[in-house]
């Protein structure tokens, strides 16, 4: 089981500009066949599935904490959509009835993000087509697994490094620079762990595509920190074995790969804006604010909401929006 | 982000007989339209893509945290299909050559559980077809997202009855019951969050169908323990306002409803046997022991694996499918 | 638009015993890409996307027809269905608690009917894969979509032989043996809109399998009808210039083709008993029962109810029923 | 089975300027999760698989004749996009050869609509997806089903408001204007429905999304004909006993809801002007009309055709989208 | 089995202007229903699946001979969705790091051909969506799988005609054009075939659509060649009776049909460009070029690339390219 | 493009007993994500996207070379396919009206082998999903799909064990004993690939699963004969290059790799006997039978057919067939 900490694994911008075909581009990071669900729910699934974890209990920990890792990464591909959606539908008329708010993305790439969803992600690729099971490789034999697991960290990079290519926008530019550094992180504790079953060295397979990760600006600042090297450890107690497969020099830089012994620091994430035009939370937002108030207040909690999110407002981005969005 | 636990939300039986074709059934539980991958995913996505979070706050922390327990669900519907898979193939030749261990399960349901997963859960329903991204809906519209986490809770607890009635495999029955529970508790959860924004009152649809929980024998153990009318939080800070919104009286039992500030203590899960004849977790799983026990003395750590596993061998249990396979 | 009439447009014998995977079978016939969905939503849309149609109107008339029609198979193919489930679970314990009701179909070949479902047709195919919408050709090139009309309906026949071939349950004999033959009817009539059009004989192509159809018992009294040469007009109304397409000798028989002015006569559906096992219509089909002559009594409506049904009970076909669930 | 009426329920104007990505966004409203093949194929196979039927009479009722309002819903869909797509090519190099006529809808969203389709609807998504079997809930559990219902009646409406917002397309704010209407109608059908069977009150949570639907300019005529209050019965002589269960005050304005003992008397479909870039009904239409006219002379019908369609050319609208084209 | 031959068909104009859009259009003929996968894969499970060979033997070798003609129709759409494709992203920041290579794709129909792919043809149809095994009709029964083929035929007509209409480019052009005329021969074949097998003439339905082939311009150089009348061998023995059903006078022009007894020579593929900004085949192309002329030393062969290409670079072809390029 | 040579590329047994279900099974190796519509299809695609391939002449030549021996794959496994299928249905009523034929089959695992196809294998997976192009990898980056190539092998390795395991069906075990040998070539030639470019050892994963290929019985004669350590060239004249690649010693037993530079020999295939239940190839096929001796002799070709077939009916294998079938 899971216990969820209301934090993004790091740092992203405020909603800028809206960039819908941008946004329909990191949906391939979602839910392409080498996006963060894949990830996730691969490694997720090959940890429940895996059979004599006792006696495999180094491998089975390794998966295990990588898929705890991944789920702030869907986390973070979603915070990226919606925040390059923010702004991206017009306000309304103003007098409460319905106007063309959304007219201007009706050549947008991917529609559903507005008709189905509430500006916002969804479980599709980039050329909006959903998710789906067939994307889990779970054979349960462990040296096939760990072969599958690297391919697709590899597939992974190269998704990453050309949706970096397709737009600057900042939010996407902010977290492939960091998944980029991420996925490096487990593509190696993979071919670390095949090398310790069979012998067999892929670390010279390092970096596919061939473009070295500190070539790339956004993931420089990550590499300075350290995260390139390290492995977090995403549980109160348990999967302390990682340690014995994550070890070693980095393929790329040689320097000591590391454990860290707990989660990430993080980051608040953005509280974004409502969107009237697609009624997300609602047409009338302030209505359930008022609701929300009075529960808050009968439950005997605090006035202001209890739960953190970035101080987006001081630094005037809100309003930016707003002022777009009148 | 997430913090793993290595503990499932209750205890599971250990294998016995080994039931394919209930296995095949199970999976509806797992990956069909209203299948806990569908309530796990459908409320992470909407967390996710929650606008204006401190306005909405008790209800954004209500569906951010029903989806950090609904994780834990997918994992318990894994668990018990791998117990029910386990037996199912024979242990091979004896002289290290391939025989006919499969031959047993030729006729199975879902043999792409054995041919493409290693006797093990996939992401699938009931007649092998895999879960697929439409299934979330995630519309930002929160009356409508509410509405439709009702609809699926209610559609979920139909088909977690009539697999109740398709197998009486022990790990089954174990799984339906508690979940029929907790199930209760999400229904109720969503139609007193639709009950404080609109005033409507779907409490009067319970239960629906409309065989009172109580009426199941496996339900009742849990009903003692109160686990019908509790919502944990799933959180170690986070998500403080769901008492806002999660109170009043049950609706079955008049209870009064209560949250618990921390999540169950659970069980510790099974380690099921190897399944040499599909190389899980591989063909000689005790070579995989030996380079684990190496890599953990290299890595300074316990003779003995850290991670924890249900006692089953005290209890012969793991002697009993050793028999069977052999 | 469509006026809906409450019969079949043939009669079916009420349930006798069960066949799940016959009715598994039958899906073919329901969702199957040369299914009753294909041929009733091809000739659908395409009459919706028929352009210039006043000038082509003996040719929109004949498809539109016939669409309408095929509204009548699909309704036959699951009442066919649903007929040959009734009976396939037990009716529990009797006191009220949940048992092993549906054990007996746990390798049932379509599993989704019973869990999903409530014993009942399911729009997919004989591999319980759902009907979708690239099933649909409507290129509105006229020619062309008259011609892939022929296929379809070749294929239709294929598929229909098969599933006669694989389970003799009566329900599913007296539906292909009705379908065959009305089939037939729709074959004729495109191999003739295409020779009115162009010249080409397709004639000849008949039958395609190369089974004549009067040596299928089931047709034959179906032939001995005329219903094998009788185009009926579906409509108060329109639809008047079928008649100029659907004319000349029978291709098998050298019978001259008639239309009919109106629809057939039909035949009272069966009403189906409840299935409570699945819920279908509800735990306590009674309770229903009570409150619908509560709210016909409100209405002022008579207190039986008004619409009709097959007299099945007095047969004691529906004790029969009962008898098996008891 | 049915009875087709060549009319549509509501009149729609004749088409003006092209519209291709209107066009691919109204696809949403036909192929899409909550669009007219599903509520069309929902009640439909509910109303086929209803068990008990005699038992819940004014249940079945209700749910068979919705269905068959549904009908002419796809197919005010269909014409909606058939009349944006109209226009939407060029008439091609005018001496007979083949030319560039498509390549100003090279870059449109759906492109299958012109190279699959003769400009046409499709049984897609707004995203080009297929619709398909798995959108269909029919679960046989009578609360459960219309729980269902009416979660999907509240999906469409969120739907064709965003569709109205994305574009102002005449057709496609007619039919958005009307379905509004209507769909709110058959909302408040199964909200009654649950409430009879319950007690459960529903209609507390009209309107969602929270915008009143006489807020909506192009509803505003339809709500002054009375046409948010009235359930038609679309039969000849079945489906009588809906009065039972539609009746009540109407929750958004308190007026009393009233059966119509008939269905609505509809307006004539446009004809639509041939495509011939996309030989639609062929390359040559006029060979058509000459066959067309000789088919009908030989079986006796009159020189005009029989069928009606709406007075188009006398308003000089053909014309117009003639001039167009040439 | 088969021998390869790595020449095409048919010769290509090396690249021009990029044309994604047109691209995206020119998949519907590699992976839509009535693509080229669709016309390979269908004859090809045909001729594998054929009960009885030695019995029907013309059938047989027409169906496999004219699959193996189909292997390279979708070597020449891919090659041409690679031509078109080539050129679309931007060289790079030229200083190694990663830039903005793809924003000009960002809103390009069919991003996967480059997050994906590598500026490359995908086994998908124009809107985005893979081809799939449902496309495939192989019924075993003679005359319905030659129906088919005949229908299918048609079809693939048609969309060839419209992608023709949609995109100008060169390499679209000369695809289109000399498929359409390949096309032609196998419409003619099958409908030869059922005429042979049932004396029905489908010769009067060509042409489908209506417009003459010789309006093509494209199409009256190969007409000029005679390859409208002429099926090959394509088989160094096998498949002599093809010539038994490919006979007789063509159907548009009545010229006698006739069989050429060997493959025809075809054109030498233009060797592509790297696109590095996609990896394609690496981030630095000239790493490759020495390890292969290593490799090739080491083995003895000759210093240059033993296999031949179109030679581009004389004709100026690939400067241009690579001037766009940086 | 390709020449098609009429033969197998190994020997088939001549049909048996049926074995539906472990037909079923072997389907997975056809149309499952890792069966051999995969390999083929992924090779053939990636070598027609290959960009710069002069300068990687040798890596081209192999992967090109591999896709042309994997059609050979997907013959056999048809041809296995309808070999286990042969027999399993009755040959019908002998008065030539329709019976019960399929009856046997109506609980077989996919029922659309018959109701679809004739007894015939399916592009489809041992759950009866149809094969899609969401399997195919070809990302254009060199080192990326050589290590997903080398991935693929290794999971279809996996799977054809496991259907070896499930079925002793003779002609499945001839299959799988011959695939898992050359597939075994093609792992490690993607190996020596990777390595070359990259210098990272992939051969120590040998073999993964870890049972040695020598352990497996049907594996042995084709080891006798060295098709383990063997690649034949496919072509007439094109892929020299492989030599390049394809050198060095096995991983498993250390013997130097060699290329021969033809195809194999082969088999001829067995001409499986007509199913006329199925009307596979017709309900009468001795007429057709008639009809091509007809047209053989108008061509002026020789009296009996001149396609070769294996020798079966002497050895009074098709008559066992036979005498099953009366």
């Amino acid at each position: 089981m899971i216990l969820r900490i209301d934090r993004l694994q790091v740092e992203l911008p405020p909603p800028t500009d809206p960039d819908p075909d941008g946004a329909a581009a990191v949906q391939e990071l979602m839910g392409g066949r080498f996006g963060e669900m894949s990830t996730l729910l691969n490694y997720t699934f090959q940890s429940f599935n895996f059979r004599g974890r006792q006696g495999a209990r180094p491998f089975y920990d390794l998966v295990a904490n990588i898929a705890a890792e991944e789920y702030g990464h869907i986390e973070l591909v979603a915070a990226t959509i919606n925040s390059m959606l923010t702004g991206a539908s017009d306000s309304g008329n103003g007098d409460g009835s319905l106007g063309d708010a959304l007219s201007g993305v009706k050549s947008a790439r991917n529609t559903q993000q507005f008709i189905g969803g509430g500006q916002g992600a969804l479980p599709q690729d980039s050329n909006g087509r959903p998710w789906n099971g067939d994307y889990i490789f779970s054979s349960g034999d462990l040296v096939e697994d760990l072969t599958h697991n690297f391919f697709l960290e590899t597939g992974a990079r190269n998704n990453k490094l050309k949706v970096y290519e397709m737009t600057a926008h900042p939010a996407a530019r902010a977290l492939t620079g960091y998944l980029l550094c991420r996925g490096g992180v487990h593509q190696i504790a993979y071919a670390r762990a095949i090398e310790k079953l069979t012998g067999a060295d892929l670390t010279k397979l390092f970096p596919t595509p061939r473009i070295p990760t500190d070539k790339i600006p956004e993931c420089q600042p990550h590499i300075k920190r350290g995260e390139h090297k390290r492995l977090y450890r995403f549980s109160p107690d348990d999967y302390r074995e990682i340690v014995a497969v994550f070890n070693g020099p980095h393929p790329e830089t040689g320097e000591e790969l590391e454990v860290v012994d707990h989660a990430p620091e993080g980051a608040l994430p953005n509280d974004l804006p409502p969107q009237t035009a697609v009624f997300a939370p609602d047409y009338h937002p302030e209505e359930i604010s008022e609701i929300a108030a009075r529960l808050r207040s009968s439950a005997g909690l605090p006035e202001q909401p209890t739960g953190q999110v970035a101080a987006a407002e001081e630094e005037g981005l809100a309003d930016k929006v707003k002022d777009k969005l009148s």
